[in-house]
């Protein structure tokens, strides 16, 4: 049985989502690939080999010849999109964030929870790297002993001078948010932020501090202006012991009084693993109607919106803001 | 156009190609697993839903719904299977060696130039590894000037008393001989081998050391017996830099007064990209008819096997042994 | 011309500082080892070579035959014996803190204004480590641009269970709160602290953000648990690169499926190289007049008090306290 | 009690030793430094702060000022020289090597012999170096098992057109051949070298194979013109586990898409400890009469001079040399 897709959204997300189905994911196959822009969906559906294109990405959903979606349209979108994939009973990837607001990730648990059943598998795809599947597993086979802190560094080349700190609180860091959530097992009851200054015209890293509803404490980094490379850090600090994640260094090169190992611009490489895991993890969950054990639910999205939010209101005040989780309803409870 | 596979052999090899096939190149489907015990068929069968087990290999190679072949039978059988590849006029990627002898693969080599055209594609599979393809740019991207050495390291946990040193260079080795060729685009010109002594009953590593038709100095330690881990390493040295192999590590633990990174007890984690990117390349090879570029061909298999012959009798007797390259024929040169 | 030294407390530090003394630093004697217990003051003199032992501090300071003195009693009895190292104008090397309280601190930098003259050397020795040195090089340098950024992470195997959080932050974290001001070469504006919750009776680890008066953020993790080895790390952010701190690895063991470098359980394998490099700069003091460049002085050992306050009171308030730093005295500017 | 050194050489080697007697070896002071520049003893001995200066070896070793002897002269001064200290009863700590041929290693150790106690330390510090301390430690404590393999890797940045091959194996690999000998505790029983080749005028490194009286295998490449960096690696192979060789790294930068440990132009940093930890140790025999059970002795000395001597038979012959070791006098074996 080939589960057929429809791509929704061929921006650089999307189209990479097209080429490792269509690369590296056997049993699937690409209905249509939907874009504002017929030429760049055009563009990719020929180098993926897609049927079909479209411009509408509701018809796109509702297709007789799809069976699933992917949604990597603006973020704005996705709440409408998810929505209609629910309501189309369509099992759905979709790209972090679930969306932009708590109200929207509601209603699409709402949906879900009156469809009852899960069809919504959101992006986090770290869950699936190797490396955070190490860290988890130190923490889980006791290794470490209980966990204590979290340290994670995210680092980014550039971003446009028009990037601000809550863009990096609502765009960068939900990654951190919904790996520590997952490494963990914990939620967060609280939040502060705050900046150093940059000279430039360039928004300033963002760090923040979260404590966990285990006592447990998280720090993160965000800076997008890193300038030296594409850099994801963590540490995972436990009552006895601490694991770090690491990158794949495929070769050091020993030249002009150095020996280097380089950085990838931009997070392709690095988490190549991690997408091509989670997308085979979807694939899964769309034969089976099982969600994934390992990926971010609807419940988990809405979370990184929420936990965002705050921080954006922490960042803007100053103060540390507390987080209450509400409780998670019985969908979203695993035995 | 789905590329119909046949595998002949369902040990480790065969197991894991099946595998990859099944859960990671898509555009394939698996018509049929040949091996001597139809239970172990019949196993790998269920777990990578191929359509059909058979016991009898010329017979899968023949069938109408094989459109490819893959071998990973006993070494003694490699010839005499891919040859019926080669007569049926069926691309076939056949694990190392080629075959044991180099008498068999001449054999296979004449019957690939009477064929016109190639159909083998040989399994060293470290081609494709992102190590060795980032060691091979750096030395043709200029930045080690002219490579002058290459050091090669291989070590296995473990193999059994009945292992030789001969076996060591006639079944480890290969791997370090064709990745030399690879990199440095280079023949071997002589070799000489040495044992030190252990004091148990396992096979000792074997040194070795190679001279290359550009006066290039290879030097190969095989440690069938390390106990401590698989671990490959390799440094390729320029006249200007040099550049070192890396190896996926994922995490560092922190514990007890040390920071480990974890060895895997054999090769599949550390060439599991090697294998998918190389079934990859085969299954273009398959569609375009087009042989890689960068995967090893009945030529390349060859001389591995002439390579691993004139090792042996170098350790045999102590000293320094030539070798002849053959020219190549036409259908083996590259414009 | 040999300086004479007086060791006043032959505890751990000072039974170290005597070692270094005596092997590590020609142009010094040790004209006597002064401590509490006589037993102990006669042990050290043994394998140092002391020519005196003696158990009254304020004597051994006035002696005769002692050029320069140092401190490594009780914190508590610091601040009485540097002074009256300065009024026996005598120069002195006092260990962390220069003492616990500001207003002690502030009538030590009273009356070396008084002298008009630097005699207090303080022993804040990361300033001397090579890993800092290389940090702060690379800043000065231009590599990094300008620094935004610090980490900090100080990590002991162990304390006792009545070790506080304060105490971590008064004992511990002064060696950071030096670090960043002696890297960043800028003065610390407030500080937060906050802890996680252990589950056993030892003290969580302390984590804090400090903000710079160039508006740059300092980050510092205390764990004086961290129970797998002694650790500290730290890391400086640019505006273009980053700089991390290394540490002496010396080897590497191959076993067991691991690839393990090792922790040492002090500080001392660690900081070996930096008490060396620091004591042989307060002889080039003691024998010029001139203070070090480098060193700490006493202004700098009173603002590490001053941040060590605001951070306890941070720490119990869970607020962000502000610090008002003083306008140092002449004699502390540089030029 | 302070030791009385003359220093005769004030190049390199020679101002490097009388600066480290300078200034980190307590209780040494310089009486002499010798060179047949006077300009250039005088320089040294200004920065050093030694008594006099002076142009006669010979009258420097018979002072009456001078207890013992640091030789950093020309190689072909080592044995004339050393037979003079031994004539005069004064310690003396030779720079390797002892001596260019075996004969006059011969004569100083007939002379040693006729004294009846040893007063000559050849300056193999890598004995000292916390590196293969650490490795031999990690032999002699069991983890490895038996050694049975030593890889050894010399890399410099550069030497001039007239280096040749034979240097490479009498100038830089007897530093190899006795850091194996030291590390394995056994003698080299054969050896053979080869060479591959450059394409300027620059000498090619060496590669060389050599077989210890306990049938270990010992690999050394030496390549002084490795241009990007002065880099010694090693490692040491048993038969349960392996340990390579660290080195102090203090600081990596991450700019520019790649992270940075840097190298050395030379050996200083490299080796700073270990010569250090080696003066301390020859400063400790002068005192006590009694040889470093660690240092290289005379009989170590003759015996990488016999080994290098050798090694060039093997280059120039392309055939695997024997070697013969003698049997060490009494005055050399250790109980």
């Amino acid at each position: 049985m080939t589960i057929r897709l429809a791509i929704i959204g061929a921006g650089i997300m999307g189209a990479d989502h097209a080429r490792i189905f269509a690369n590296d994911i056997p049993g699937t196959s690409l209905s249509v690939i939907c874009d504002a822009s017929e030429a760049r969906a055009r563009e990719i559906a020929k180098v993926t080999g897609a049927a079909d294109i479209a411009t509408d990405p509701h018809a796109s959903i509702k297709r007789q010849d799809v069976d699933a979606v992917l949604i990597a349209s603006p973020d704005a979108t996705h709440a409408d999109l998810t929505l209609a994939c629910i309501a189309a009973g369509k099992p759905v990837l979709c790209e972090k964030p679930l969306a932009p607001t708590t109200g929207e990730c509601q209603r699409i648990i709402e949906a879900e929870v009156a469809a009852g059943r899960q069809l919504v598998q959101v992006g986090y795809m770290r869950r699936f790297d190797p490396a955070y599947t190490e860290m988890k597993a130190a923490l889980d086979g006791g290794t470490l002993g209980r966990a204590i802190m979290m340290h994670n560094f995210h680092r980014n080349v550039e971003v446009p001078p028009w990037f601000t700190g809550a863009m990096a609180i609502t765009n960068s860091a939900p990654h951190e948010f919904d790996a520590a959530r997952f490494v963990l097992g914990a939620d967060i009851r609280s939040i502060s932020a705050s900046q150093p200054r940059r000279t430039d015209d360039l928004v300033a890293p963002v760090v923040m501090i979260l404590r966990t509803t285990d006592d447990q404490l998280v720090t993160i980094e965000v800076n997008n202006n890193a300038a030296y490379g594409y850099d994801v850090r963590g540490e995972l600090v436990g009552e006895r012991a601490s694991v770090t994640l690491g990158a794949p260094v495929w070769s050091r090169t020993h030249a002009n009084f150095g020996a280097t190992e380089t950085y990838a611009a931009d997070w392709r490489p690095r988490f190549a693993d991690a997408y091509r895991l989670q997308n085979h993890a979807f694939v899964r969950f769309v034969e089976t109607g099982q969600p994934s054990a390992v990926a971010a639910n609807a419940w988990d999205g809405m979370l990184s919106t929420l936990i965002a939010d705050k921080g954006c209101e922490a960042l803007a005040s100053g103060a540390t803001v507390s987080i209450e989780t509400p409780d998670a309803p019985e969908l979203y409870k695993t035995a």
